[in-house]
């Protein structure tokens, strides 16, 4: 079931084949375009900041920015980025994580979430939970809390809930489950 | 003269030799982790969004991502992305800038704006402005008019406004003037 009106799910589109052969990937740049959309969206994310008693949110580079920003200034909440290797001027933690072929490293600033602190992570795609999972456990290295997890998409048959189990996690559409 | 409050500057960190030996880095960062300085960029933007009668909001990633989103989502406004290279994957224009060594490409999907769109282009900082000059000539390629320019920071020395001549440009905290 959405968590969003048909109109949200009208406006994703595909592109197949992209960034590579063989992956249909889903396109939230519409999303974005529409107000009534984009505004449903934060909404609904806000909401869940809300149910978890989020005290901060983090924000994964890049189009988790884009949705984890919008929800930080509503709620009136820090807004921490998580991003890419050697984005971050400050002394980070890192987290490494597995891609298809290889792995890729995220980072978090080591003064960027207090201990205890409750945090809503977001991002725009939950696909293998590789990335959201990386980031959690910067959280928590930090000595934060993961509060929950916020995706405008869960890509049901890549399993990504498996990569974050026994956490709260939000999607607000679902595909191929 | 700063468009914000003490409180914006004296959250604004320095770096040396960041991202390389020789440059002084400005990080955000610790703005976007106080609720009422971020509250007051985006108020400030929104101000100059309304003051420009903006009917779009361009963002540059990825930081302007996080200013952008934002503004849009309390505009009520489009918020269109404008990325690096190869991430978005619709048809696209794309535009070349400069590097100190060597050239960048940004893109924007072809369908992201109509004819006579007012857009504001927001990003954190305003260096050389070519970045931002790149962003503005994809604007005017899809037909829609480039209202003005907003950035959180300006490093004067580097002088672009220069680049950005003819346009409204906004900054809220300025560098080295």
């Amino acid at each position: 079931m959405d968590k969003v009106s048909p109109r949200v799910r009208s406006l994703v589109r595909e592109f197949q084949d992209f960034p590579k052969e063989g992956i249909l990937f889903r396109d939230i740049t519409p999303v974005l375009m529409d107000p009534p959309a984009f505004q449903e969206v934060i909404e609904a994310t806000c909401l869940e900041a809300r149910n978890r008693r989020a005290e901060a949110i983090v924000g994964i580079e890049s189009r988790g920015f884009v949705f984890g920003a919008p929800v930080a200034a509503r709620m009136g909440l820090p807004f921490i980025p998580v991003r890419k290797m050697g984005k971050l001027p400050g002394p980070t933690l890192q987290a490494e994580y597995a891609l298809e072929y290889g792995t890729n490293v995220v980072e978090i600033h080591e003064d960027a979430l207090r201990q205890g602190q409750r945090t809503l992570i977001v991002d725009d795609l939950l696909a293998t939970g590789g990335t959201a999972s990386a980031a959690g456990r910067l959280v928590e290295d930090l000595g934060a809390v993961v509060a929950g997890y916020a995706f405008l998409i869960e890509l049901a048959f890549l399993k990504g809930r498996a990569a974050l189990e026994g956490y709260p996690v939000l999607t607000l559409l679902t595909y191929g489950d």
